[in-house]
């Protein structure tokens, strides 16, 4: 680890809560150069739903790149990226009746967020983007002028405009339904709210600390944003690809968003990709308006063509929902068992327990990673503890890693009995 | 290609220049869907250095993917990303005496760009950024505001802030000094431009139209910027990695900038990846205040670390240097012998061909893809034909392209003359 | 009128629905140049709250013009300022136990905005400012940021930032305390909501429709700020100089702002004049850091001066509140009387009555006009019959003025059934 | 001066190089409460062109308030604005053959100013505003960012955005044409400077050090606005009401602006007025779209109207040109006398004398001071000394100043000597 702390950035950060260097990789199981093994329930923050290193997709891709398929085009036209839109198409958009066109930026989340809020200022003439308390959409300015986080913010060294942040689901309190809030600020003149020119939200807060909205709610927030010509971006990077049971998160909501960014899982072998989604009427893009260099990244195209396969039946979608149910049904016994206020709450294979005590989920997650865990926290204090198991986990080893939380739990607990004593 | 045209959003660019669906690539030769095959002087926009497909960077890739090395850990420890670390110390860094910190930012040029102009804020605690007429740093809210393209600033659909735009080198004609005209307004405290946070210059504008910043121009500017405390940041992302000879654009001149952004040929493979490099007294990031997914991407690492192994030595530098010589030497023969109004520009192998006549450039562009060589144009007019082919190309290649590049001028000549006519 | 529609600006507004060339004034009256008089409960929006040309007053601008009275001064020193300064600390400060240090910026309300909004960032090292729903602070664009008017502040042609709007008392319905919203934003560094420099508030939003701010709300309000670290700005401009009853709005509430802005009313004789107050420990300016030509207004120091001979005892506060009752009352039973989906609100002289039927209040105002009282409507969509008398009106003027709107009320409902059949 | 200093604000400056407490003033001269008597060559920095109290516009003004004139009206129509605009248009405008419409905002200079920048913004629908070093054109946000004084802008405490600064005429020395640099950004849309709604500029730079635009570069300028189809704004506010000989300061140029602010000496008396000319097809205002409380501010229509009595005839403006001539060719003398490397610059009864040696016109100023002569300095290092004595000036007074300033030149030089040795 020396060569890190002697050459590499401070700005490094999960090296220093999971201090391993790791070597190699497959499905849930991650190796350092010790041969020490870990079960990973953080899937590389969202990108690995299909696991690590999946045998079909790995195949795929070697056979691309030993035939010396072209790796990178920018955005001409290549076979794989053509392969891919076939795919895409068939598997995903036209079973669910959708009809998006297909926007590649470049191949990281905040690439695509970028693009979705310069398309929809450009659509609506409007320059004003409303996002949620606690919503992370990405680091380069445009992104983290909609991200919530006042530490990330701040890194930008200059203000960040064009922007406002109104309540999420469940903001204040249970009773409070704080789209009042938000359709009051709209509808009045003299509200110091402009007419935004779109809406981005996250269906599920993963770096948040996993808040969920409620489907009412996101379809109350589809009818008044399509009521008042406002675009609704929702940002399915982290819980898309599956992550929540559906392919899209919003699917369960029954709502069709104008446009939707998909990043991290969608080459299922952790390259880097990502996605703009448009509706038709929207694409209203002068050619090269937007570009990025690696928006051709075709050995991508290759794996997220493979990763396809997983959604032509519906039963990675059904073991998600089974998983999740499982993992749901433990940690709130493990909760209640210990006397704790604390809540679980999440959707299908994100699941988050928010702690009340300060400080409790980082104890826990550390703990894990003496056990052989990799589990990461969320939320503005770090008070969540965030599971985020690869979609394609075993049972078994979700158990185990259900097992090894339980047990961080208590000695994290009595960790902090012998601090208090 | 009507799965592109079906499917694909409009903002698509290349593909509509050069109309072709490409399958394979070796060496400096793409081939398409039907067998066609094309010469390639544009490199993927200067992410193909060593050329399409590099056997020995492959075969190292393949081993890599075969083993099950992790593909993707974020900022965790990797034994890819310790390998590419020590091997990027002892065959760049060391030898040149330099002792940048390394920080990885997301795989894309823009974020490289985003995190140094975030750093050098936070570090002189000043919002102001002063970019060159004609620069290109990249497409995200940040970037954009120090690109001086108004089509793609326009795109932002808001307005692009705390950057002041000055003239490049050579911008105001050949016997002003622009550094003169700067330096006047960053003394006079009644300028009304704030001293900067940083300056951000490619020392040759690549995109902006090949053009070059001279070498006393250059060491001026490191010399303004040192006595001012403003951070110099060189964005070598498409002219770095070998391009004008040296690994570094600005070897040459002598200079040592205090941030250097990289990202496009560092893979060597067409892989995504970014570096941003920083005088360890700058490194003053927290940890985790700038981020991104795909900073970890070990493949990437790894074809990174093989093609360090083209500099251990001095050939692929000298080599650079002489094709770049015969470039020159034919484009000015071809330029007087028809007795044009052009100018021949560039450094190592990026070279220009600007045209006073307007549409030349990209008539030549068009004439030369017909006849099977791939080569773009630059500049806000698209006035200048860019030569960028990969390092490696061989001497009988180079010609090959150049002899087309003569042809389709003459042809592209003759077919204004008929329209004349 | 012929004059002012061939050559004056269409940016002119009163003129349009109070069409009549006013030439002189007295107290509650205004005269045309026709010998038209007209009951004033408009006051020149605040301005003349000692009615037109007070006898007091004049002869002391008189005397001041006639001896050759210094007229214009910027901000050197003279007797005229010595004078205002010493009476405003004998009669308004000191008696109140108020420390402020005196700002005499341009004599407008908006540049007096502009200097408390550029100290209180300057103070906190913070650009970020919190204003309220409906507010209403000036013109340029500093002031403009945080002014709720959506008309206006589209006429900016830039985009409006630094600032952040939140829910004014009463916004979100009787039940909900707006400033929970406001507390749970600002204590969660996820909110998206950065700690602000400030927050500016009106007691009474009189342009933005007569809403009162309880004095509940007004002292949590200060509590808040002030245990954040906020400063807390009282916008007095249009409703202090006694216009609820205390010389300051914010007196009843028992809270001391930070920074207090007072005009309009100031000079007491309709003469331009600003003032900004600052608690001592934030008065750090450096000198000449904000400025303003017209600074040094030294007739409107003599009538200002002149003007506190009101405060020297409360017989002007008592009367603000008694006839505020009556005003109040009558308003009450007229709505009754009519049967009038109407609320009635306001303290002291500025009362409003809002009127759910949309037009009314214009209809209202015009059909007093015809009967010679002038009075405008206030509130986003005009909603709004905003009363504001002079506070020394006759109570048989004031009378007069309730009996004209009770008969026009009359009429224009008679009118609009007219409409309706 | 213990008043001052215990309760007012900081920010206070010119009193601290003139601390002298002023009672009354009659046309060239001040008198403080002690009775000394100070020669004016500050006229309140450009407000009483006419001298102080001028007596034909005092007895205008002392009948209208004798006779209850009305004093506030906002934007209602009343007899004494009627009667300016008619005056205004018959002895200013109609001879000029100029068909501006009139808007009154609030009544500073700086109101003046962000009126005329959001009517550019909102007629072009473009956002960017470029001006020049060295400019001032106000304190609040609007206007500050087109104000070059690095230290007034640090004082907004936000970023100043939608502007840039662009070299004033003979910014970079005598041999280049700044515009060449304008025109070279505008026409090249690779420049990073997007096309500006509005140039703002002074014919003659008052506080940024008395630098003088040449009257081929305002013709150059005006030619380059109407090709680019950008609104050209000559803000007159201190140059302007015969200060440079004519009325406006820039017919000597022959050009026409687009719109024309005017404050400082409009009323002729030293009370707060403003105007905005508009030619009739920008006039593009909504009814109320900006406002301002004090833009009906009769007194102040009534000593306009009577100041226009000064330009019935060329007597005035002629007297403005032998004036200051006599003031330069003295001037130049002085200098010559003292072997100074200083610059003698100006327009009519604007000049100033530029000292290489950094703090002398600082000195002199503080030893005219002394010597009873008010004459402040401008420029961003104080180091221009600017002569601006009312217009009225007597030959007899202007001489007793230019004495009064020989004497504190050599007293001031002879004092460096004595700091020397």
């Amino acid at each position: 680890m020396n060569t890190f702390e002697t050459y590499e950035s401070e700005v490094r950060g999960y090296c220093r809560n999971f201090p391993a260097v790791f070597a190699t990789a497959k499905g849930a199981w991650m190796t350092d150069t010790t041969g020490r093994r870990y079960l990973d329930f953080f899937s590389g923050a969202g990108v690995l739903n299909y696991g690590h290193n999946p045998d079909k997709i790995k195949q795929a891709l070697l056979a691309y790149l030993m035939r010396d398929g072209i790796t990178h085009t920018l955005d001409m036209y290549s076979e794989a990226k053509e392969a891919f839109i076939r795919r895409f198409q068939d598997v995903i958009l036209q079973p669910r009746g959708l009809s998006y066109k297909l926007q590649f930026p470049g191949p990281t989340g905040t690439n695509a967020v970028e693009a979705a809020l310069k398309l929809a200022r450009k659509v609506t003439g409007r320059d004003q983007v409303v996002s949620f308390t606690n919503a992370f959409h990405g680091m380069t300015l445009g992104s983290l002028a909609v991200t919530g986080n006042g530490f990330k913010r701040a890194g930008a060294g200059v203000s960040l405009n064009h922007t406002a942040s109104v309540p999420f689901d469940g903001y204040l309190g249970s009773e409070v339904d704080t789209l009042d809030y938000f359709e009051a600020m709209l509808v009045d003149n003299g509200s110091g709210m402009e007419l935004p020119a779109a809406v981005i939200v996250e269906t599920v807060q993963a770096e948040g600390g996993v808040n969920v909205a409620g489907t009412a709610w996101l379809r109350r927030l589809r009818e008044i944003t399509a009521r008042h010509g406002i675009v609704l971006i929702v940002d399915d990077i982290q819980v898309g690809c599956g992550r929540t049971g559906h392919f899209f998160s919003f699917e369960e909501a029954g709502i069709v968003p104008d446009i939707v960014t998909l990043s991290k899982s969608l080459s299922g072998y952790g390259l880097p990709l990502a996605l703009v989604l448009i509706k038709p009427e929207l694409d209203q893009w002068t050619p090269g308006e937007h570009n990025g260099t690696f928006r051709g990244h075709c050995p991508a195209f290759v794996t997220a063509t493979a990763a396809l396969g997983f959604w032509t039946n519906t039963l990675l979608q059904d073991a998600v929902t089974s998983k999740g149910d499982m993992a749901v049904e433990q940690l709130m016994r493990m909760v209640k068992a210990q006397g704790l206020d604390a809540t679980v709450r999440g959707r299908g294979l994100i699941q988050g327990v928010a702690f009340s005590e300060p400080g409790l989920a980082s104890a826990i997650s550390q703990a894990c990673f003496e056990r052989g865990l990799v589990i990461e926290t969320a939320g503005i204090d770090d008070q969540v503890l965030k599971l985020l198991p690869s979609l394609t986990i075993k049972e078994d080893e979700l158990q185990h890693g259900l097992d090894i939380i339980e047990t961080s739990l208590r000695a994290a607990l009595s960790r902090d009995l012998r601090k208090a004593a």
